[in-house]
């Protein structure tokens, strides 16, 4: 097993390696304390995994109970949000109890905005079971819910006191959602690590536990350096602000790996942008979009990130190398015209 | 006006002032920025000084509207709260606008609450027209809605960005609501300021702004040491366990204020116990309860601020200083008969 340490805005370890949600009770008992645990999950991570968590969490000594609720983006609401606190008001959990996220990014955003505000904070784990939750949601300390308006517009900065990465659980993941944690990885290579940007054109099962240790640690450093997402934080938006009018557009039927991968070509230039295209179609991922520049840019602008009257792009200057740079409606448009196949 | 600048957990000011309310905007402007607002209160402070504010925050520049909900504690509710999103979402508000709470801590605490988590945070300003919210509540970023199972029960550590305190507007506040601020302020002279103590067995009025500003400065020192109330942010609990316990038996009849007075009076003992009965009596302030020992031991120990087995109490020894007491369910309940009367 590697630990990487997180130092900042909070002290608390990332733990990668194989086989280990059979540990995970003994792991996060040891780190937080804490004597009952309400573990979130989905349908379908309850059938794969719900099992073997609960019986690493008991032999712990954690008073275990589960909350588990329907795979998909849809539970991601308020309403679950609120049966969720009720699970927590019925378990009667106190500020040194817990709540895991057992699953991806869904279960860890609904389970780190309920583990962040009831109480006003309670303990919270993330064991991430997708390669998208390992490499990007569970380090950051962002979560959230959907409002029917869009997406992630409730939520808070909630950072983790532990996090599990256990990548025996990528076996039982589809294509497709891997392809998604592919995309946020070839995103961190692109815009901070020319080495990594190189690895991952090799196979990635053979280096998954070093992949997912650099891909963390890269995160965990823009993290550590803004929190709050006003300044650094921003270069993990790179493919995003694209990305997020492409997923807008299809009404989420493209995926977010998929739409961020398309963003990347589209919000690229250069000699990069032919290396970041190559990549990027090694793993299948698209790299064109049927919207046009300007539903694009207009679907850029209605996005919450916008402040003020300009958008913020990063514009990488070469693999591992970016700046930010701002932009209006009308030089959005231009500069996505200009990329637009 | 008075200036108290707050350097942690966060820099902002707590501006203190008589006729301040006109030129809220303005201030907040120039600390803030932003291009709308939002302004959240209550029907009955609406009705008082809801024309004044929005004259203030247009002559300003803003773009202002409000969110008016009936006043009182039933309001400050998960439905409120989803209404107030809405409203959030309706007026297209981005992170840099702002989320303005006019009123007393039950505005407070829910606008704050809409601020802490829409967009993951826009930027909130407190301008407070009660004692207690001056000196108390809208200071120290705790916020909070209540679920139907009990208060506070969900909510987020939140500070704001400004603090406005005018003070003309406790001259339309009732008695009953005055005397509850007061009991906080008399609990911030037990637990840190002899000489504040002395200060408020005298008129007032005559030296409101003096007495705000101690107050906010006593709590402003004791949050920048634990905002997230895990050691000497207790101090602030002094009073508190037997009167939410209190608060909790009597359904919320008995006020915050009184609960607090009657927790003092039954959470002190020795000569400082008859010295602070002497100053809540001063003030009409309730310094005995019906209930029964047990009935309160058994309240303080249902109560959410338990953590494992034990409950903390605040000793004060003397008249501005204090030390923690932990106690099992059998020693608090030994201790509290010790004192009822």
């Amino acid at each position: 097993m590697i630990k990487v340490p997180v130092g900042a805005p909070k002290s608390y370890d990332i733990c990668i390696g194989g086989g280990l949600l059979s540990q995970c009770g003994g792991i996060i008992r040891q780190a937080l304390g804490g004597e009952k645990a309400v573990i979130v999950t989905d349908d379908i991570v309850y059938k794969l995994y719900g099992e073997k968590v609960k019986t690493a969490f008991e032999k712990a000594g954690y008073l275990t109970s589960f909350f588990v609720f329907e795979n998909g983006e849809g539970s991601k609401s308020i309403d679950t949000y609120n049966a969720l606190l009720k699970e927590l008001v019925r378990e009667n959990l106190t500020r040194s109890d817990l709540v895991a996220a057992l699953g991806g990014g869904v279960v860890g955003d609904l389970a780190g905005f309920a583990a962040g505000t009831y109480l006003r904070g309670v303990k919270f784990a993330q064991i991430p079971t997708t390669l998208l939750a390992m490499v990007d949601s569970s380090v950051g300390g962002k979560t959230a819910v959907n409002l029917e308006s869009g997406k992630n517009q409730v939520g808070v900065f909630y950072q983790p006191d532990i996090v599990i990465c256990d990548y025996d659980t990528l076996s039982t993941l589809r294509e497709e959602n891997f392809r998604d944690g592919v995309a946020e990885m070839i995103k961190h290579a692109v815009i901070k690590d020319a080495e990594l940007f190189d690895a991952l054109k090799e196979p990635l099962m053979p280096q998954i536990e070093s992949l997912i240790t650099r891909n963390v640690t890269i995160k965990r450093d823009i993290v550590a350096q803004d929190e709050r997402d006003f300044g650094v934080r921003q270069a993990l938006n790179f493919g995003h602000t694209v990305g997020h009018g492409v997923e807008r557009l299809s009404d989420y039927a493209v995926t977010h790996g998929s739409a961020v991968a398309i963003g990347m070509a589209i919000e690229s230039r250069g000699e990069v942008r032919g290396q970041i295209i190559e990549l990027l179609k090694q793993y299948n991922l698209p790299t064109e979009t049927p919207y046009t520049a300007d539903e694009l840019t207009q679907a850029a602008f209605s996005d919450k990130k916008r402040s003020g009257g300009k958008i913020t792009l990063i514009i990488v200057d070469k693999i591992g190398e970016f700046h930010l740079e701002s932009f209006t409606l009308t030089e959005l448009g231009k500069f996505i015209l200009l990329n637009h196949i």
